[in-house]
């Protein structure tokens, strides 16, 4: 195995949830699609990710992710960001794999102008990001698109593109393409609240004090900082850009975002994009399928129950 | 303007040999493709070699390029790591804009196959590169591997590329890109040169003391190993590997290479090449894009006298 490959096992192996490949089994699957030729396509998304959190990880100087050594502080930053393009380029590799399984060029021309559109979408809302560190009078509009850039833009593709290389019309496209996009912006939401919540705090990728650290505004901060007085506006600032302590910065923001009752209202906030993602697929005829999908929108502490019958 | 398109038109303003580009379009011209069509994928090409320099600039800790900070230096290496990214996804947006022009969506998949497996093959090089770096015992044949992944898998690409979406056939289409791969050697091993002619010093993109900076085994280097007693060897790797000053260095490494013959044995498999990219060419009817074409192999030095009658 040479170099290159290694970063990739160890990056890949063993396996995150896999939600991006699971969107495009069953968005395929939905419309009647074959599951052999949309594989490389539900693996080659699943590379994408991973790539980009090589990269996140360089950028927020997060050393560990899903409790080991991040790839840029086991391998080093240069072969960390190579490791990442390599994937990004695999997930167009993996398209042109899907017209070998049989998959028509028209369907492969459309699925590759929404692969390529939600990478640039990703990047446009990454860097977008970057300039909003540390920021605290973002609406929650501003939130909105820099969620559907850092997380809806790929749940929204995957779905698509499962939907369109499976054969699916433009409208059902379209519903799964929402239901992606609510399901991201619900995930994002429920990403920003792992760390504040002693349940699911152990459940994030990357080490919990990564967003403060980092300053960047979760939607829990950014709902605290509009719900509080100025005393308390004072108090969420400073803890966000001047505790220099990270434990102690997490442990006060979780005060606050309790005392001012942002919790709530940010849970309150997931829930309803998940259930915008339901009422999506809700519309598509009913199936093994659809039901698969409507399950990931449950929140990580509901998927442990059975099933509903 | 976003900050994003700001660092794209820093980076991309005013362009440099547009040679990628070039090739896209004189490949298409050559098997009677038509201009407006592929316009997208040559300015998406140029678009994809500025974000690998974007990242090898940060890799290699180069602060300048083409004489004014590079982009991680004005902007920031995070802004620098998601500009070069969505660059390479803005390539392949470029290719489904091919297909929204009238390119069918069966040469779209091609085309989408050849900048995938030549992305691929890009990070591939890249990260075994900076394992090589600070060898002196490399072959040439390891030499011509690493120029591949460095320099000549895109502009093979992009031959192919222009070939394919003007319509080319199968053998025409790998003349053109034998053609863009021993061009793409040429060129990696006359910008190994750079540095050592001072009448070319000035032409490199980068800072001249880059690559023994980077301990970087050039083929020129490599050469003079190859040729050296073992005083020559010991001074070699001295001035590669240990010597402190940049400018010393570079001294020094000028020096040796003159000494040992290699700066001329050099330049002659730089020629040979060349030679060999013309031999490919010269394979197709002759029109004046095939000519346009033999013209790029010729060294910067001729490139200023009148074009041969």
């Amino acid at each position: 195995m040479t170099g290159l490959d290694a970063v990739h096992q160890y990056a890949m192996i063993p396996p995150g949830k896999l939600l991006r490949p699971l969107l495009v089994v069953h968005a395929a699957l939905t419309v009647g699609g074959e599951l052999s030729s949309v594989l490389p396509a539900a693996a080659g998304i699943e590379g994408v990710h991973v790539g980009s959190l090589m990269h996140d990880d360089i950028i927020d100087r997060d050393t560990q992710r899903r409790g080991r050594a991040a790839v840029h502080a086991a391998f080093g930053p240069a072969q960390a960001i190579v490791a990442g393009n390599a994937l990004y380029f695999s997930w167009f590799a993996a398209l042109a794999e899907c017209a070998e399984r049989g998959v028509p060029t028209d369907r492969i021309a459309h699925a590759l102008e929404v692969q390529a559109g939600a990478g640039v979408t990703i990047c446009r809302g990454a860097f977008d990001e970057l300039a909003m560190r540390g920021g605290l009078d973002l609406s929650v509009d501003d939130y909105l698109a820099m969620a559907r850039g850092k997380t809806a833009a790929l749940l929204q593709a995957a779905c698509r593109i499962g939907s369109i290389l499976g054969g699916g019309d433009i409208p059902t496209t379209d519903l799964l393409g929402a239901f992606g996009d609510h399901l991201g912006i619900a995930f994002q939401i429920r990403d920003d609240l792992l760390p504040y919540d002693p349940a699911t705090a152990g459940l994030a990728g990357k080490p919990a004090d990564s967003d403060l650290r980092n300053h960047c505004p979760t939607l829990p901060v950014l709902l605290a900082h509009q719900r509080a007085d100025p005393a308390g506006r004072a108090a969420l600032r400073h803890t966000l850009l001047n505790e220099a302590d990270p434990r102690t910065a997490l442990r006060r923001m979780r005060a606050l975002l309790d005392e001012t009752g942002a919790l709530e209202a940010t849970h309150a906030m997931a829930d309803h994009h998940a259930q915008l993602a339901r009422d999506a697929i809700s519309q598509l005829p009913a199936t093994a399928h659809t039901h698969a999908l409507a399950l990931l929108t449950l929140p990580p502490s509901e998927t442990t129950r059975p099933a509903p019958a």
